[in-house]
């Protein structure tokens, strides 16, 4: 298997991109995705399971507020998946994950996931190989689970950023009084451990591609929604869902 | 392997098992419970998950009663799993079950389970041999998540009646007036599918038996209780749990 080295795989859109162009390719999409998740509610019969991941300032909420926040809400939710709480480390790792995968008919978002249990926990040596290793199998068999008895189709993206950009937005979160309350000073420490995220990235990616992991450049944010609208799109294109007609008597 | 015949297995206690002396046996087994019970939840490292399955009125309830009814009821809850509830039908069938598996330093009790997913639904044809060939999968992949991953010891039983003995107590059903509530007529119709059902449990048994199942002779109470009783004692002595000792500051 080819070694992956995120450090080789571009953080922002390729030089052919054009912003504007763009932009307006994904407000179509938009308007498509809302159209297909209609169908979805009306089916009933799959659901949608987008797991977004990335470091800190990658630009997890945004990616939610701009592309999921136009379609029905009545069709999606958002689970922010942060430190166990301690009813949650009495259970299995994947407890609190479980009851919240979404019901047929419905899109569901993980900011945050099952995957911090493999990555921040790695980086810091809360998790050993070992560990981690029986986790990684609990995943897979977990996401065959939810695709094979649930109709789910998982949709598991990485936004990709440099860490100048990071900085960047992280200078941003300090000066700029609509982007304060996401400032955290820890943030700064956490990026200190880069290459190491990136190590636990990369062996994640790698040993969890059963249900593959789209690598999102997303130094840009208008890049960055369009791919993930466009993978929003295709999977829900793919399950070729028809509206129920009227039961006759 | 050697195939699996209920038919060959004995509902009854050996001939050599005195009733008196097994019941003050399982008093004693009860009480060694409630102490072993008290060091489980204080330790609160490890749960413990009792699957109670059988065919009607082969006594899974007043098996809870008699055997767990007399521990500390802070420390064992129990679920009984009936029909699927529509929102249930609308995830993945291991949803509804993942949620109720129980938190560190607790006894759980599952009247019914995860199992009738290959058991009354192959009796009754809603599940096909393919199906229930992936369903198997997902069982065996979620026990073995609780065992490494939440701590907790599985202990699967299987209450072996002979049909002579259900007959006796479903017509005990319809007399006797402290019965009559868990009468269903039902019941009689799926007495019918007897072989049918031996079959399932059959093969679900074999299949399932990497953590393995205890075929309990259930035609007289006194003897399953007895069984189970010691089946619980000897789970929890091998976990070895010590009370935490007061930290110093």
């Amino acid at each position: 298997m080819a070694t992956l080295s995120l450090k080789k795989i571009a953080t922002t859109a390729p030089k052919t991109s054009n912003k504007d162009t763009t932009k307006l390719k994904t407000a179509a999409l938009i308007k498509e995705l809302q159209e297909l998740q209609n169908v979805l509610m009306a089916s009933a019969t799959n659901s949608v399971l987008l797991v977004i991941q990335g470091l800190d300032a990658s630009g997890k909420d945004g990616l939610v507020k701009n592309v999921l926040g136009s379609i029905n809400p009545q069709g999606v939710t958002v689970k922010s998946f942060k430190a166990p709480t301690a009813e949650e480390l009495r259970h299995d790792i994947l407890w609190r994950i479980h009851k919240e995968t979404p019901e047929k008919g419905m899109i569901k978002v993980f900011n945050r996931s099952h995957y911090e249990d493999i990555l921040i926990t790695r980086v810091h040596g809360w998790c050993d190989d070992a560990t981690a290793t029986k986790r990684i199998k609990a995943i897979n068999d977990f996401e065959n689970l939810l695709t094979q008895h649930g109709n789910t189709t998982i949709i598991k993206v990485y936004l990709h950023i440099s860490q100048e950009e990071q900085h960047i937005r992280l200078k941003e979160r300090m000066t700029d009084p609509t982007k304060m309350w996401k400032y955290n000073e820890n943030d700064w420490k956490e990026s200190e451990l880069w290459s190491k995220y990136h190590i636990a990235y990369e062996d994640c990616i790698t040993q969890t591609s059963a249900i593959p992991w789209h690598i999102i450049p997303a130094d840009q944010n208008w890049y960055k929604e369009n791919l993930v609208a466009n993978l929003l799109v295709a999977a829900l294109k793919k399950m070729d869902l028809k509206y129920p007609t009227i039961k006759t008597l």
